[in-house]
């Protein structure tokens, strides 16, 4: 053996013990793994730093755009991992973080996650998922069971039939709208006479065909951002996804979604679809499904729910009736890291007519052959992970008893936090709770006084400070790394829909305490007395001192006269 | 306390344990837990039944349609996966499972994953991932690097440049894939004078502004199912991806391509993007990437290269010229779950203008704000999980020099396994391995010979009666469980493109050795004895008698005159 032949069997040997070998019981990794699977919390608790440093500055430690030439060890990249990137991420599972829609995990989604990585199945396919693909079709069944309580017999004869599917497994609840909207698309301009559907011949001929100038989904102007972007994808243009106004609880106006329908028929715009939103994203309302499916139906329009977040509600004897009329819809999306508590990754979409599929069928010669059981013949996707296993073990473990627990505690502690919010005369509750999310915002009595007193200039005016002031208290509050909650922009009706911006909670990890509430809010009130906010204080305090000031003038003069 | 109140307490306590109490150490989930980062292997060995039962007999236990009422315990769901999913899943990370591009896994990627899920962070907005954004942006740009070779200062300038995105993770190659055409067909109708941009106004008014009758998509007719599916999804109409014919090596034919595009010219239907493949599924070629490059430029259109399989034969030195004219494409799809041996679930696009991703940008109130670092405003997807750390650790640990003996040895290997077929006179090689991919058949020398000799008729009843073996003997090898190779449909030239079912073979997994592979062209063979395809032998072999009689017959005759 020459010397370079010699050498290169050495290193093809290292890279055979790297698919076989695993980290010793005493290596970086193997502690980390051990330390994750006995004291998760404190693993976090102890490697997160809780101030936040600046994105700018950690940017730095990935700056190097070229791939090494030389393998480092793992204990080294383990090391870089725990001290670069694991330091500087987020603690989504902490109780005091209760500004987005990731939570903790139940314990057990940790080792049954490690099962199906080490497993690597691949669900596009039978041959590489096997048993995955009948576990992922009950899953599928089970959540159109709760959305559409057929029988048994409805279920028997449809959850495995290879040549139906009840829904499709995403990756997350963007691609669960796309994929729900894509099939009402397709199922809008079906092949008739010469046209082979648009599917086949696309947009333009299937509008030509059909004679429509445009097609149009709509949804409340509190309707997720994927389903404008799906808009885009699916070629219909982000003109064409129609916001309709909400009432003052951010529900749709479906007088206002009806007029919107007949003006755009009026267009020879085709109104494809409608969507409800079941958990608006920023402040957790249900749409009225059950008016909204009448309104569907009386224009011929496929009805999308977007349960993404308020699905499981329907798991809550108490709450469920929240989403009465779901049962109507087309196509109805769920995420499963959101409220069923699975790690990242994992969304789908339940179809209440199993041959909606259909419409997005496709085949190739080497998988997803034509009567083959593979699931990929109608998912967006191509290659997907077994996500299918924690869910099933979710609804398995937690049951339909655990979950609607999660669910309740959710809301009520949602109350509990408005009713704290209530109390207090600096903030202000901007959307009171329907499931369990709220928006809010810091505001003085005084203010407060003074927004119910002021013109539309001096309102105007007053609802731009606190604007900047609660987005400096959010971000303060986040870089402080005691807590966080998140922020948006509402238009709300009692401000003539001035765009005012807010605190948002989102409240779905049971560990989060009303002990923690209170200090959140306790941190923002004083954060709100902080220096850098002091400038802008002093000029609300102007303004309101002027408004009621000018009233209090207003109401002597008055009394005066 | 009343006792109703005091047994919802008790619930509520329990479901806290749920979140915070990790498995008991001698648990069931803990010991598998253990045993997985102990020996894998062993576990997969022990635990996956390699017989393979009727899918419609293991459906049975993902029957029941109904969410459990009542909680079943982590130990009793554990048993449960372990006898009815793992027992009955697929062993992809075996050696002799070189059916499919689902390969072992270095060691190191299971504790790894288990860090990722447990930090469970989202990569749609740096809220709620930090340094994983930066982290994801470095994948991104090491990738674009090792295409696209732009000089250190290009990625101090771009990678972290929070207005722009050099490409986008994603699930897998099936959503870079529509994401690259998305991002090509927004580009191809943008806004001009009084119109505002397809993304904005949708496709039907972009054609008919920019005067077309449609827009297309070429690509060789091997190229992957998911760019039918994108061109469905996109709204151009399945029609408008279209095939063009491929070379005796499965590679397009460019003067076809070229050919092609001017006569959709002529027909008014814009050239929007041409594909290039670099490691055709099914066979494992690449196209000729300059030639198509020069005719993208040519007609004005994207040019997209598909390399989820390929892009990895970059890192060797040896191979990466098969790849020439990659770096000239504006966009490149990489699969991280394919040859960079990350679990399932990653896959990425690379733009080659920084400004591309712009063309598919959106935003929101509550996250991906304008000028926000957040690398959900350019994604496809929204919540999407942290793979980018495992694929940075793949690069780290394996490291170019790894990566690169990875690919030389699974060519090297594909190409000694031809031999093997090549030395036998019982299979016939179809396409030869250009990277690690071929396809062969079972063909016994005589049927060899008749094919060569026979008329038109004759070879097409040869074929079938050959498909019809191939097929059976797939089936049963899988069904037998001792190794796995897959099928797929191609049309050779030399059989006047007849549709041939042949074996396809993917030579990813270093375990697999020159023996196993040996073993299974034996078992094949032996197979092909099998009484199951008795009868088919029967017909084939009478067919062969008449064939080669007919033709000594002839020479008989022709030696007599």
């Amino acid at each position: 053996m020459t010397g370079k032949k010699k050498s290169a069997h050495a290193s093809i040997e290292a890279m055979y013990r790297v698919f076989t070998v695993p980290e010793a019981p005493d290596s970086t990794l193997s502690r980390i793994d051990q330390n994750i699977s006995n004291n998760l919390a404190g693993f976090l608790q102890e490697h997160i730093v809780a101030v936040e440093r600046d994105l700018s500055d950690v940017e730095k430690n990935f700056s190097d755009s070229s791939i090494p030439e030389k393998p480092v060890f793992v204990s080294e990249q383990t090391q870089f991992l725990l001290d670069k990137l694991v330091a500087n991420s987020v603690h989504t599972a902490s109780p005091s973080f209760i500004g987005h829609m990731t939570s903790a995990l139940p314990y057990f989604m940790l080792p049954l996650s490690k099962i199906m990585i080490a497993l690597n199945q691949n669900l596009v396919k039978t041959e590489t998922s096997k048993a995955f693909t009948p576990m992922e079709r009950q899953v599928l069944g089970m959540i159109h069971r709760l959305v559409y309580k057929q029988d048994g017999a409805f279920y028997r004869k449809w959850m495995h039939d290879p040549r139906h599917s009840l829904g499709a497994m995403c990756s997350g609840g963007t691609v669960a709208n796309l994929t729900a909207l894509w099939v009402a698309r397709n199922r809008a301009f079906p092949a008739e006479g010469s046209f082979r559907g648009l599917h086949q011949e696309g947009l333009f001929r299937a509008l030509r065909y059909y004679g429509h100038e445009g097609a149009a989904v709509l949804v409340s102007s509190r309707g997720h951002y994927s389903l404008r972007k799906a808009a885009d994808v699916l070629g219909l243009g982000r003109d064409f996804l129609v916001p309709v106004p909400t009432d003052d609880d951010n529900r749709i106006q479906t007088d206002a979604l009806r007029e919107k329908c007949l003006e755009l028929q009026k267009q020879k715009i085709k109104v494809m679809a409608i969507c409800g939103v079941a958990g608006t994203t920023e402040t957790g309302n249900v749409d009225p499904l059950e008016a909204m499916a009448d309104i569907a139906r009386e224009f011929g329009a496929h009805f999308h729910v977007d349960a993404a977040w308020g699905g499981p509600t329907l798991f809550s004897r108490q709450h469920a009736h929240l989403l009465k009329g779901i049962e109507q819809a087309d196509s109805v999306t769920f995420d499963a890291h959101k409220q069923l508590y699975t790690p990242m990754g994992a969304g789908l979409v339940v179809f209440r007519d199993p041959g909606l599929s259909s419409a997005v069928e496709h085949h190739a010669q080497y998988i997803i052959r034509k009567g083959s059981r593979d699931l990929g013949s109608t998912t967006l996707e191509g290659s997907r992970p077994g996500m299918a296993m924690l869910i099933h073990s979710g609804l398995k473990i937690l049951a339909r008893e655990g979950y609607e627990i999660l669910i309740n505690e959710g809301i009520a502690k949602a109350r509990r936090f408005a009713d704290l919010i209530d109390a207090r005369d600096d903030f202000e509750l901007i959307s009171r709770p329907e499931l369990n999310i709220l928006t809010y915002r810091y505001c003085p009595a005084r203010v407060q006084r003074a927004l119910a007193l002021a013109d539309p200039l001096q309102q105007e005016r007053l609802n731009t400070g606190l604007n900047r002031v609660t987005k400096f208290i959010q971000k303060t509050q986040r870089e402080r790394g005691k807590a966080f909650v998140s922020r948006t922009r509402l238009e709300p009706v009692a401000y003539q829909r001035f765009p005012c911006i807010v605190f948002r909670v989102v409240l779905a990890n049971p560990l989060t305490t009303d002990e923690i509430l209170r200090d959140i809010l306790s941190e923002q009130a004083e954060l709100a007395r902080e220096a850098g906010i002091a400038d802008e204080m002093a000029i609300l305090e102007e303004i309101t001192r002027t408004v009621l000031a000018g009233q209090e003038g207003g109401e002597d003069l008055r009394s005066r006269a």
